[in-house]
């Protein structure tokens, strides 16, 4: 017996402190607001995971989760075929997608190069991304990694990669996050901030 | 067609956003993960909460949640029936059982007097309480109400319902947290535990 009285309960309780950010306070507390709601918020979310979990794919193409392969990114006719933006994971994919500006297309790494952990070029989806690349005549490759040594690590290699290749590489700005403060700002990024700096008139 | 691509996704994404503590950024985490472990995580889950929405009902006698009714403390014939702990909510109970220290019964109020939200002692299991303590001979009630305004006036209510019972009516000692430090107590506590001060040796 738990304190949470029935193992079922129990249970579920530790499979939602499982969960990222959650832990066994905050997992106890939804599963109490789920009991109290279990028509109207418990059944549809247990509906809803078995649903998305038979349905929801990677695409064979870019990587990206959706209910169809290809997924409704690579099948959009409207999407400039001519820019390919390279991201680390799903999670960036949605990022971008919520600015709504990027119109072209996606490829997810699924991870980034690591030699410290043993992460190499076969471990992440990056010849499927040189393939394509050459196939689907990429005009800009855009690195959209995040800023640190192994996402730059991974720009560098995929640059390399392509060196005679005729395709654009470009990364995405450093500098100060809109609405940032400098105050709090790391060195890292004011000193690339400072050197990417552009005129705002001409004296 | 949303950040998340298809509504399937985002749907699951809102589901987890709406449970307290999540919003939408760590909903978005949340069914990243998930989508990343089907087998291993997302379909135990959904099959898990099918299971507690389908077994778990509150006990008819003391409100805790369990699969049987009554409840698995309610039966357990090693606990004092001759003391009865009154709580707010399932997640006290829990909290109480988590301390292994009381070995009595619960009564769970599912509410607490409100008079400026409109909460009247029909709106919560008070009746019920009333009749428990008489039906089962309950010789020591336990007031385990939360020290705010509402938990204070239901706990006199209940006592002075109970005026002309035998019944002995307690409530938790207020003070100093145990690990807390004073500098950041606000003045009620202070000044509960200073009025409740005890001798550590007499002079």
């Amino acid at each position: 017996m738990t304190a949470e009285g029935h193992p079922a309960i129990a249970g579920l309780v530790q499979a939602f402190a499982r969960l990222p950010g959650l832990g066994p306070r905050s997992a106890r507390r939804i599963v109490l607001h789920l009991l109290a709601r279990k028509e109207s918020e418990m059944r549809p979310l247990a509906r809803r995971l078995a649903e998305v979990a038979d349905q929801v794919r990677a695409c064979s193409r870019c990587g990206n989760l959706d209910v169809s392969d290809p997924c409704g990114l690579c099948r959009d006719t409207r999407r400039d075929p001519r820019l390919l933006c390279v991201v680390e994971q799903v999670a960036d994919l949605w990022a971008l997608e919520r600015s709504r500006l990027f119109k072209g297309r996606y490829h997810v790494l699924g991870g980034l190069l690591n030699a410290l952990e043993g992460v190499g070029p076969e471990d992440i989806h990056l010849s499927a991304l040189l393939a394509r690349v050459e196939a689907e005549g990429t005009e800009e490759l855009i690195m959209a990694l995040p800023a640190t040594m192994e996402g730059q690590a991974t720009a560098h290699y995929i640059a390399e990669r392509l060196a005679n290749s005729p395709v654009t590489v470009t990364e995405l700005a450093h500098g100060v996050p809109v609405g940032g403060s400098l105050e709090y700002l790391d060195d890292g990024t004011l000193a690339a901030a400072l050197k990417a700096r552009h005129r705002l008139r001409t004296g």
